[in-house]
């Protein structure tokens, strides 16, 4: 499959809970831009509603995409790959554009707390659950388009979640190594896109 | 064995081969650190000879490890990990303070070129090539302590990779997927942590 990448700043969560917009950040575009391009993600989607966020995101890639190519060029090859969406339904109709489909893709949430809710609670979310190994190997073997979508602030909102196909499990060390689970998104993003397609070496 | 991580500043590399010393960055500081954590890392050691960068270290972790628990325990957990250290002889004589033994451990460099000579050349870098699997299986194993040395910049000078005992393969996707590897050295510490102690599932 050919995969895309987006980074939601709205709908997420805050550490109360509550469902609330992050900002644009300069260190995720760049990560999460190289991390794509080392994988052969197709296009990495920054989803904001806020049209000045949008317009930052427009000129820091024009900036590092065209000015910056002879300063360093591995960067401009990165950040060619991200694209501004103001929600999902953008992204998801982008992509078809890209892909030349009337298909929707395959949507695959990520996040923290997945795969990890109390026994008698959290059905839906369990029914959904996927392994990367599983997921790995759907990806390399069939056709067509798949979405991976990361959450800033503290994740991405029940609403977001609720629109996926699949969920992949949070991150965790081997068992006994340590329970907690609080990486930076750049870092969750690396290992997933790792796990997913990395080499096995 | 006991992993513990460091992020060298100098001697690294820049983009024509010099040897130089960068600088700290706070985004460096807290994405491994959070990522350390996750993996039941000891301690994760930030090297720089420049006296001043090692005091705002202290000053950062400072901030996050006390004033800043009741805001966000989980980042104070994490820079708990944070020593200072001003070359890689003091990170090795710390690690056997804290082992308490004269043993040195087990040093593991890291670098995008690793693995990837050309035929004909870097035969004492092919000797010393081990697979993540078999590391990660010598980690479970074994006893003693491990050190994995990431480089800033444009990677680990040549005299830091001399000194290590073992050397890991450059991160790439799986065949076919893309020849880029230009990660950040946050998202390249995330993802070696994951492939040696991640989960699998």
């Amino acid at each position: 499959m050919n995969i895309y990448i987006a980074l939601v700043h709205h709908p997420v969560t805050n550490k109360r809970g509550a469902t609330v917009t992050t900002s644009v950040t300069n260190v995720d575009i760049h990560d999460l831009a190289r991390s794509a391009r080392t994988y052969g993600v197709q296009a990495y989607f920054i989803v904001t509603p806020i049209a000045e966020q949008r317009s930052l995101v427009g000129r820091i890639a024009s900036h590092w995409g065209e000015a910056g190519k002879r300063i360093n060029p591995f960067r401009a090859e990165a950040i060619e790959l991200v694209r501004v969406a103001p929600d999902l339904d953008r992204v998801i109709e982008t992509i078809g554009e890209l892909e030349g489909t009337a298909d929707k893709p395959l949507v695959v949430a990520t996040g923290a707390a997945y795969g990890s809710a109390p026994d008698g609670s959290g059905a839906d979310e369990r029914d959904r659950i996927i392994t990367y190994e599983a997921l790995s190997e759907r990806l390399e073997r069939q056709s067509g388009a798949a979405l991976v979508l990361f959450g800033t602030g503290w994740g991405l909102a029940d609403s977001v979640t609720a629109r996926a196909d699949l969920l992949l499990p949070g991150i965790r060390a081997r068992a006994g190594l340590s329970t907690y689970n609080h990486l930076s998104v750049r870092s969750a993003a690396a290992i997933i896109l790792d796990r997913l397609v990395g080499e096995r070496v």
